[in-house]
């Protein structure tokens, strides 16, 4: 392990945007009240409303904020069009039940999305949304989705992420043995996500992945790993342990449409260290491809990347 | 383990109120500005402002909202005196050093608390302290202060908790090795510890033990642990891996002024399940005897529980 940083690096670092990062200033914003999972109402229009993101919309009773307690996705959009919607409202909704919070009404889910991708700037963007379990003593969840300007991740998806690997402390079985610890949700609950990105950039690098302690790579702090050996691509299989990737599920889509191998293992660190290439998936980012592994440089495949990145450029 | 619970049973467990809950409607707060660690003024009321809990305070651009990304403390107020405030501050410039925030201005802190404490309400009250990263590409962190009436813990202050024991997924070390995890932070991320407290409830008990994979105790997810055995009183050491709890602080102050010895020690679950009293002791419960763990029935000890609690309401 390399030396500790400067308090000067550490200061700079609190701030590092994340590829999920959402601009304020070019932000819009709608407040979704959410209705019952049972309510099949044939509009769902009036049960969201947009808000000026400049001014505040959330109590300080928010569990959201003084718990990191409720669920949330981030989308991809491109041109106005958001891809992978039903994946992401089906996690949305496994991430829910896993934090026992009531079941989203995915209806209104899908509406509010297509309400937040017609303020979506032409290019790249991102809709996140956000369900709360809502303010404190208060009867019901709240929600919001944004719609902002994706940051430019052209020159990431063609150089590559130095990642470094990060002992996540849980044994390859934590999530399923203890479904409390919440594994397989996509919580707000994001501080160790964002630690080990912070602690990433400290030792130089931009990404990092997480190993559990029995040796055993998992996923990136926000996004899915994909690796390739012999031909075979590879991902950690989604259990209870890790999040399972929209963009990962894209991505196998997108490979064996094209005769390749696309499996479900469980991948040891050495299995990422001795691949013949391997990617980050996420939404936002979509493919980017590693490029040195612990400081280690390990082989990419340029023509591959940006096939797949075409493709999951393309409207889906 | 016993059989999981009817879906509507997980329902209403969802909004299961903590010690920790907040009433909006009795609540006051501070909109605290943060100021650096090094400004030396010697009035800072003109850094914080009283808002109006009913309405909106906050952006939905706010990472504490977004992520959990930022620290907390929930300080216990009798008839207006805020308890263990210089504690409560000192662990919150250690939460936010491990979670790489600006260093907190402690001045600024105690002055926001002693403020607070003027619109606490007679008897028990809790005073809330957030400190967020900020809104997303802000340059600032974001705090905030809120204080209102404390739930009524007389009962369970002699009445007792039963607990279950919770798997906590790590080892006793992962804390140290891997400071990127923030064991040792009470950070906003708390979704895991409020899903154990709903796992607790669903198996029939009050409250929760975690128990790290090699079988060592650490903590409850809001409270510290205390036992007795032989007459000594241990508390599992405050490592990377748990909080240092001020209450526990307190309590051995108690303990050793009334000649008993009272440490810290690596502890398994054979201790606590042997132990011929425990405690779990937080800021506003204070001290909860422990009457069963496991479902188990555990010895207790009424009068010097009734003893420690009048010293835990005194103003210190």
């Amino acid at each position: 392990m390399r030396p500790g940083p400067s308090s000067v690096t550490r200061r700079r670092s609190a701030y590092s945007r994340s590829p999920y990062a959402v601009d304020m200033a070019q932000c819009f914003a709608l407040l979704i009240t959410p209705v019952a999972a049972d309510d099949t109402r044939s509009d769902y229009s009036d049960t969201f409303r947009a808000i000026d993101v400049t001014a505040p919309a959330l109590s300080v009773g928010e569990l959201s904020t003084q718990r990191g307690d409720g669920v949330f996705e981030s989308i991809g959009v491109i041109d106005g069009h958001p891809n992978e919607v039903e994946a992401h409202v089906q996690r949305l909704a496994h991430s829910a039940a896993l934090c026992d919070l009531p079941a989203p009404n995915l209806p209104q889910w899908r509406e509010a999305i297509a309400a937040a991708a017609t303020h979506a700037p032409a290019g790249e963007a991102v809709i996140k949304l956000i369900l709360s379990r809502g303010v404190e003593h208060g009867p019901a969840p709240t929600a919001w989705a944004t719609v902002s300007p994706a940051a430019d991740n052209s020159l990431v998806r063609e150089k590559g992420v130095r990642v470094v690997t990060l002992d996540r402390g849980y044994d390859l079985e934590a999530g399923e043995r203890a479904p409390w610890l919440l594994l397989g949700a996509k919580t707000l609950s994001y501080a160790v996500n964002m630690a080990a990105l912070r602690e990433a950039r400290r030792r130089g690098a931009d990404d990092a992945i997480f190993v559990t302690r029995d040796g055993f790579v998992l996923e990136a702090p926000t996004a899915s790993l994909v690796i390739r050996t012999n031909g075979r691509f590879l991902t950690p299989s989604p259990s209870g342990g890790i999040l399972h990737g929209t963009t990962q599920l894209s991505a196998y889509e997108f490979l064996t449409a094209r005769g390749h191998e696309a499996d479900y293992a469980t991948l040891r660190l050495e299995d990422l260290q001795s691949a013949d290439a391997a990617w980050l998936l996420s939404s936002i980012r979509l493919a980017a491809p590693i490029t040195a592994v612990d400081d280690v440089e390990v082989p990419t495949d340029a023509a591959l990347t940006r096939e797949l990145n075409a493709f999951l450029l393309s409207p889906r």
